[in-house]
């Protein structure tokens, strides 16, 4: 099932039918949500802006040997392109020497006769080669391509200062005069990039580590900057929206590095005041034009959001706020516990999106079940800590039913691993969550994880996100050489491949992948995948 | 010669080489010229914007048998369009029902699941059917295609309230939807127009006159309306500029009509404000962004520059204006005289533009030494009515010569009619010109015109302008009833193809000619057109 049908399903159904409310979760009425947006909207973040100029202009040439098929090379500094006249059909590639989130500005001179026409320019916005080396039509893929990072601008009065106005996401870009006037050209001066981000500053550089690692946390800290708007984007290009799966991993890793936590606060309050009717929140929710419910739900992510205030709590001692959404917390298990059995397995209603990966043939049943376990012990955690005690009494038994329940279904005690569906999958997925869950013990989980790994038939993840909760695994499990080793080649994988910022998807099998359809869709500065530099600074992998 | 070739020579040496200044012209060094500038700034009118809803929405359906090939039938009334939801592929033609200047406004809502993408919109704005009836690509024009009149925009979050940035002039817009997403589609609510122009409200409409009289005055109130705006443009969709040519011919319909004789003066201003260095008027001047020289030349144009400020002084009794920019005047026709000999017989230097028709084949040495002669005469009426006797002392004697020589070069006694060039071309642009510069006395002006009316080899004219000055070559030979006829067939013509606006090119043998390769980017509301208002209101023609 690609991306596309899901949305559709669960466009029309989405995890149940509602059910009703619980005590708890009465308490969060329609003025708890417009008390809750209230809040969010008072957290919101001031951007910062820095004027960048561009570094040089190259020019792209195939190189079929690197993963993404090109490369860049140097034509000249950038201080030439003023210099250079434009006409029908030319065109430049501009190089700002790393990512950024922004918007585009120029001065637009002509030069022969008196400009008797207006300037009609495409601009396309490369966050990698492949971007602005090859044509972005006919576009292939499933999205919108209103997604896809080009732009007609016509100009009408010449000379003229111009600032772009929608934003881009970008370290190249090409600029292509459509037409100006048999009788003048056009020069682009004073071009100039405006990075726009909520971050304010960045951390200090690692101080130890092997060049690759520090180069990997630099990379990661770029790409959580660039996603540090308004709200915690999952990507700048494409989407711009607040995921949970992803703020959840954006938050950890700003804990260790920007220490924003007003704009983790603000996501979660922006949960809390647009879920469905029933309370069950969204994956996602938009901000713009207004804040508003995503229409969109994923099992996994709702869990995650109980999670997600756990690590908020544990990192800021804002008890307020968490035991202001602690209702939230306890209606997302309250709903998605109506499709866990008496016995504590859970059972995938069919027309609900479960994620956990991209990876398109992977079994999510053993996975999703252990998501839940380590949703409920999450919550129990965050009970005990804001003294929520008596909303969580029979946490304990359920957590020890789903557990035991996993095991009957999931764990292969002859092979040693966790099965999951009824072709018996071997996957990545199944053994990291289910470490990460504690329903493993430390050395069944080191060993399903080495069997998993070292079995070329498993399904591999195709995700930094789902890389990174692989990596949370192997710690669970003790495995923090192999885990270390895991970071290195993937993100190193990535840095390799010439990323500036940390990408969607990236499987090392095939680089040019992607979920929709066409590469040019893809993100390739996507927050999911800054937790190296969560991973290196909170001291959990050295 | 096409107009592209004329204007890159134009552009290159224009009107022979630069000549020492007359004493007159002394005076008027920069310090003039910034006063001028600084005149026609605070003359600026203000533009009134004017809320237009649409009324249908139509289909255009193929028409061998109409001049512009398409007819629109009506698909239903324009309210429709906000219940009409629109996905990828999707496209309507809404109809405004008449042609204004003016911006396009609209609610941008969504139908189906939360929008989660841009939506990619295509507006094509169409003047006449042709516009949005066929692709406007591949374009075979030899102008900038940066004219066209469509645009592709970006619209991020939706739902939104869009106005686009820039000016269209138009009837019909066509939209086309090239993606949204998947799971939605948009609808157009409050789509609006936003008419601009200069003009205070329209005059009341003509009382007298057949039915096609009275539906061509009102075309032409409407023709000038849409292109008074804070100059009078030539045209509203291309160019937009200010030219002589046109000026002269809107200035005079505007006394009959609009009365806002401010937006002549600050024209005239213009023209003196930004000429070459040596003080020749440029054909044209641009305004954005910011006032300026136009880089182009032409004879007739800056001899029409002393007509059009004679016209203004008689509309207005200005003495002040007319004696301020009396340097301009005399400096054009020192400019021009050099090209004159002793025996007053003008010489195209051959890298001069002489524009008179777009008719291709038209040889233009009749008509240009008539133009000057017309212009010698109206700058010796212009002196005396401002008592600047003595610097046209030698004007009479002058324009004695120069009319002699248009008789004994051009005029061919046998046949009475003017011949013009090697080939002894007959045309109704050389009778027409002799005719209004009095060159001819009545009877042969009538005998000429009829003469040349009545040859099928004689070069007509192609557009509304020379149409103009031929209707005016008749009154001149005393021929009202046949300029009448000429007025109701020719202007007549484009009504009975559907005109809402007069166009700039109309051949009614060729009605889909194009002086630029591409009837594509003609433009369909051009002020030379204007003219019929001025005839049937000033009592000129009945």
């Amino acid at each position: 099932m690609n991306r596309r049908d899901l949305l559709l399903v669960v466009g029309a159904s989405a995890v149940g039918a509602a059910i009703p409310p619980t005590p708890a979760a009465a308490a969060a009425g329609g003025d708890d949500r417009a008390r809750w947006a209230a809040r969010a909207q008072s957290l919101t973040p001031t951007l910062h802006e820095t004027e960048q100029a561009p570094l040089n202009l190259v020019r792209a040439i195939a190189a079929a040997e690197l993963a993404l098929r090109f490369r860049m090379d140097i034509e000249g500094p950038a201080g030439g392109l003023a210099k250079r006249v434009l006409r029908k059909g030319d065109s430049v590639i501009v190089d700002f020497g790393g990512h950024r989130t922004g918007y585009l500005s120029f001065r637009l001179e002509t030069e022969g006769r008196e400009p008797d026409a207006p300037a009609r320019l495409r601009f396309t916005f490369g966050e990698v080669p492949t971007d602005v080396a090859e044509p972005l039509y006919p576009y292939q893929g499933e999205l919108s391509q209103a997604w896809l990072p080009d732009e007609v601008v016509n100009v009408d009065y010449l000379p003229q200062s111009v600032r772009l106005s929608r934003r881009y996401a970008f370290r190249y870009v090409k600029i292509e005069v459509l037409d100006t006037s048999p009788g003048f050209g056009v020069r682009f001066e004073s071009l100039k990039a405006h990075a726009v981000t909520s971050a304010r500053g960045m951390p200090p550089a690692l101080a130890t580590g092997t060049p690759l690692l520090r180069r990997i946390d630099e990379v990661a800290l770029a790409t959580l900057r660039d996603c540090m708007q308004t709200t915690f984007e999952d990507g700048p290009r494409r989407d711009q929206r607040l995921w949970i799966g992803d703020l959840r991993l954006q938050a950890l890793t700003n804990y260790q590095t920007f220490r924003q936590n007003d704009v983790v606060q603000r996501c979660l309050y922006l949960f809390a005041a647009f879920p469905r009717d029933d309370g069950l929140v969204a994956a996602c929710v938009y901000e713009k034009p207004g804040a508003r419910y995503g229409g969109l739900h994923i099992v996994d992510y709702a869990a995650l959001f109980n999670v997600t205030l756990l690590d908020y709590l544990e990192a800021t001692n804002d008890v307020e706020t968490a035991r202001d959404l602690w209702p939230v917390a306890l209606r997302q298990l309250a709903i998605l516990g109506r499709d866990v059995d008496a016995d504590g397995r859970y059972h995938d209603p069919g027309n609900v999106w479960i994620f956990i990966d991209w990876a398109r043939d992977l079994d999510k049943n053993a996975s999703i079940q252990a998501v839940l376990i380590y949703a409920w012990k999450a919550t129990l955690q965050l009970a005990r800590k804001i003294g929520r005690h008596d909303d969580v009494r029979d946490f304990p038994a359920r957590i020890e039913r789903m557990t035991r329940a996993a095991r009957a279904h999931y764990w292969d005690a002859a092979k040693r691993v966790f099965l999951s569906g009824e072709k018996r999958q071997l996957s990545w997925a199944s053994q990291a969550w289910m470490a990460i869950a504690g329903v493993s013990s430390r050395a069944e989980s080191a060993a399903a994880l080495r069997a998993a790994v070292n079995d070329a038939g498993a399904v591999k993840p195709v995700t930094p996100y789902l890389y990174h909760y692989v990596i949370e695994g192997m710690l669970a499990a003790g495995l923090g050489r192999e885990a270390r080793a895991l970071l290195e080649k993937y993100w190193g994988g990535m840095i390799a491949a010439g990323a500036d910022t940390f990408w969607e998807i990236y499987d090392p099998a095939q680089p040019l992948s992607s979920p929709y359809g066409d590469i040019h869709i893809n993100s390739f500065c996507h927050a999911w995948s800054c937790t190296p530099s969560y991973l290196l600074r909170s001291g959990r992998l050295t």
